[in-house]
């Protein structure tokens, strides 16, 4: 089939097959199973495999005391809600967030509020308004390439955040799956990594830091993590073994050895070469097609946002590209008060220049239409 | 260390490091991740990997729609009690039954109530009272070879199940990891089976089917399904793609293809032999060595369960067990009401012959020193 008579799906944040290091893959399962086959075959706590876990906490300037791996880090921010929330309490997030871990939180009975997102991050005034009216027990955030909108938060944004959670006594929960993956521009220390150096009275331990290998290695395997204070993740533990004894153990000791063996960096290196093009192209196409469009200017990650302008009806938008086969999804989800009127997320990892550049056409042509009308 | 000095484990329901197919798994691992890596390295729907759920169906006379594989059936188990269930609803477990399941019960806000068992199941007057006085949700059963007693419920108390739970409307948990490892006996049809040869007003379709690798392969794979009817697999299957998103999609490629290989039924066989002679030798010692006690007879699985004659105290000992170098459990947790003030399980899988006769040689002077008191 020609690319024009194509569907082109803009919906969904998955890597695309090639991304997957399946031979490597095959060897580290073959070694583990060869090696380690009596632990990773067998019950174990849940907090998760030493050996990955002593991995991460090299590469993230913690204890392995401090690093719990689970199923993925969307399981384990539910388990953490669990623990650091009672129904009712407040949780914030941002606006737009990740629809999945607003669906997480609204399940364990939380309220969901959500703070305005700008070009750099979350607005300063919103958020201390909102923090002063609501005491919420923690703040979600995706700092690097967020999803769904792409926007990084600044560094002074990540201080500015730390100071007011030790003001006002909530906890930080960073979940930064997109990190690694940047494409261009100067890199941000994580909001964990920011805290670490500083004292108790200056907002030390108010972080929690998830990540995965979903984006990184393979979603399929479900090897998600989480770095925190000792105490605090000895009951996450504790939490997660009443609900799956233990986790994934062979997946955990295949990633531990991709890991040892040294492999994550460079096959991060392969990743960023393969989406740089895809990000670029998009950037480019929407410059050339759509230049009516408002849209986010990320330096990695899976997605770009883009806002309608106002004139244009997005649910009409959304049928006419469905129409001319491009497949968007719905943005509503990612607003937890379901106000996304103008908001598409494109996710360009799973499709190609020429997709994307094809599909960005077919936008376009859609929004001149609108506009004539 | 010889062994009369050796400290005696007799605490974990957990297999023996020699009955993880290791290599077979090997082969499977290359093979799934050669042949299926598309899939099973990718984000897929929270039901399950299609050819291991048709594979399961088909062993189940089932059909693939009715099938859900998610990780490890205590997960699987708190997913189907969510949608079942309203907190300060009433649901019932054996006396005694699985510790962990008691406990997922428990944080979903259900309030236990317990059935005593008899040497052939439930005891058929007590549920029936129960049952009239609680109107429960739901009956949780370990049929065959229950965990902790090792007691095999009789086939004419499943098909009174069926009908009761018809006649009261509620659901029939059936929950059965042990049913293929029976060392000796006539093999009764699952509950599930039996309901499947009803009607729906005789009783067809109140019963969902639990069971898992965990006890036939691995239990770090963490590989657990469902069977149940198709309407409410969808629901379930929505909860676990909000906690999860996705199962653990390599583990399921790798059963699959160990199970349609044709491996598992003798993987059974040998498992069996495995098993057979620890039991044996831990019903004879009993009889040698402590035959004031009641036990189980179990013909399968991994638990003997032990009644202490009432003027032990269970507490004294365990403690005096712990200091001639045999740990033991504490029964109690086994009891929804906490009340197992006489009993002990007595897991055999993992022991070698040597250790079993050993540890109950122990057990036997123990006994006889209290009687002499």
């Amino acid at each position: 089939m020609s690319l024009e008579n194509k569907t082109i799906y803009f919906t969904r944040g998955v890597p695309p097959v090639e991304a997957f290091p399946t031979q490597q893959l095959q060897e580290c399962a073959a070694t583990v199973l060869e090696e380690h086959s009596d632990t990773v075959l067998q019950y174990h706590p849940s907090i998760g495999y030493l050996p990955l876990r002593e991995w991460l906490a090299q590469r993230h300037a913690a204890q392995p005391q401090e690093v719990m791996v689970g199923n993925g880090s969307l399981e384990l921010q539910g388990f953490l809600a669990e623990l650091l929330t009672s129904p009712g309490d407040v949780v914030f997030v941002e606006k737009p967030s990740y629809d999945r871990a607003i669906t997480a939180f609204r399940k364990k009975g939380l309220e969901v509020v959500s703070v305005p997102l700008e070009g750099d991050g979350y607005r300063v005034d919103a958020l201390e308004a909102l923090v002063k009216e609501h005491h919420p027990k923690f703040f979600y955030i995706i700092p690097d390439f967020q999803n769904p909108s792409g926007i990084t938060t600044s560094q002074a944004k990540r201080e500015g955040l730390i100071k007011l959670a030790q003001q006002y006594d909530f906890w930080i929960l960073e979940d930064n799956p997109y990190r690694d993956l940047r494409y261009w521009g100067e890199e941000i220390p994580s909001i964990y990594s920011v805290q670490q150096a500083l004292t108790q009275d200056e907002g030390k331990g108010k972080v929690f830091f998830f990540s995965s290998f979903s984006k990184l290695l393979s979603p399929g395997m479900r090897v998600g993590y989480l770095i925190g204070p000792q105490d605090m993740l000895k009951k996450v533990a504790k939490i997660a073994e009443d609900a799956y004894i233990t986790p994934n153990m062979l997946s955990q000791g295949i990633v531990s050895d991709y890991c040892r063996r040294g492999w994550l960096e460079p096959g991060i290196d392969r990743l960023r070469n393969l989406y740089r093009p895809k990000l670029e192209t998009l950037i480019d196409a929407l410059e050339t097609h759509m230049p009516q469009a408002r849209w986010t200017k990320p330096e990695g990650g899976f997605y770009l946002s883009l806002y309608l302008p106002p004139e244009v009806d997005l649910e009409h938008f959304r049928d006419q590209a469905h129409e001319k086969g491009v497949v968007l999804s719905d943005g509503n989800g990612f607003f937890a008060d379901n106000d996304g009127d103008s908001f598409l997320r494109l996710p360009f990892c799973a499709l190609s220049s020429e997709e994307i550049r094809e599909a960005v056409k077919r936008l376009g042509l859609i929004m001149q239409a609108a506009n004539r009308e």
